[in-house]
């Protein structure tokens, strides 16, 4: 349902559970970038007004999970400091078309990878965690069905403006991108790395 | 309380009234680059963490209003096409000092001071339109205790960071420039047009 290429191994949780603090700073960038990506695209694609409302939401929710993130960092007495971008999303945004009208299609497919990734994470953070952090598993639990909407809304949206033969094609050429930036990613640990 | 150096005077009205539409759509810009604004300082300004929560309100609330205004747009079936950009903001961007610790403060106050000048328009075009057109009357005035708010966070925040008498002497000085910036937007009829 996710449409990722490769799912995350099982050494992940085992390589990140002794950072989880890093994991919940990076992750609260992760919902900034996400409403900002967001926004972007409306003023971008500002002339495609049946999206416009979508996205609003989509900057809407990311902006309280963003919230709901500094809440739990400052609980936990963690400092929100700024993070070493991960290659992750560079390696990604080298890869999308600039040109349109592939270049819609593309950030559309890669918005929609990377809530698929979270999603998959956050599932994997909330089950591992349910004995060690019931109070951080329930938060990641909460957030796997926010994010799996997400993915949905995004692959969606694709399929009102592009065939989708066309859709299908080029979201199994980004995945096949998508896992390799997260096999790339092992310089330290993040949602998305190694 | 609005800190504005001159206030709208009384032919504005008159100037806009047969513009509506216009009005209308330049309005819903504006309340999309206001969400954007607060989260570019959020990204910014990412070690303020006392800002980033009334940051993401701020954020969020714009693009509530954004989504009323598209929806107003499509009840009047006005279509939300791009405008080309007033000189307004430009004028207002090129003032603005680029070096710490002062771009920090005068992003603040412009955007204090933009948000100062939304809501006296807005006050403006709720009592014009009570008689001519009721819908729009109200929808005016619901907006301006938001905007009057917006523009206390911002000086409020002004002054968490810096001595009161440096905002009171920028706020004046940053106030004559913002009064110059709409006086000299005569090209088109826009929210923050002569």
């Amino acid at each position: 349902m996710l449409n990722l290429a490769v799912p995350t191994d099982d050494g992940w949780f085992d390589r990140v559970r002794d950072h989880l603090d890093v994991i919940l700073v990076d992750h609260c960038h992760l919902e900034k970038r996400a409403a900002s990506n967001a926004l972007n695209m409306i003023f971008r694609y500002t002339g495609k007004d049946s999206i416009l409302r979508e996205l609003s939401d989509v900057v809407q929710e990311e902006m309280e999970h963003f919230v709901m993130c500094l809440d739990l960092l400052e609980a936990r007495d963690i400092k929100f400091i700024r993070l070493k971008p991960s290659p992750y999303a560079a390696k990604l945004k080298e890869s999308i078309e600039r040109q349109e009208p592939k270049a819609f299609l593309d950030q559309l497919l890669m918005a929609a990878l990377i809530e698929a990734r979270s999603c998959e994470r956050f599932k994997i953070l909330g089950d591992e965690l349910e004995d060690i952090d019931p109070e951080l598993s329930a938060f990641y639990k909460d957030l796997v069905v926010s994010e799996a909407r997400h993915h949905m809304l995004y692959t969606n949206i694709a399929r009102q403006f592009y065939p989708a033969d066309e859709v299908k094609e080029r979201l199994s050429e980004l995945a096949a991108i998508e896992a390799d930036a997260v096999a790339s990613c092992t310089d330290a640990p993040r949602l998305h790395s190694f």
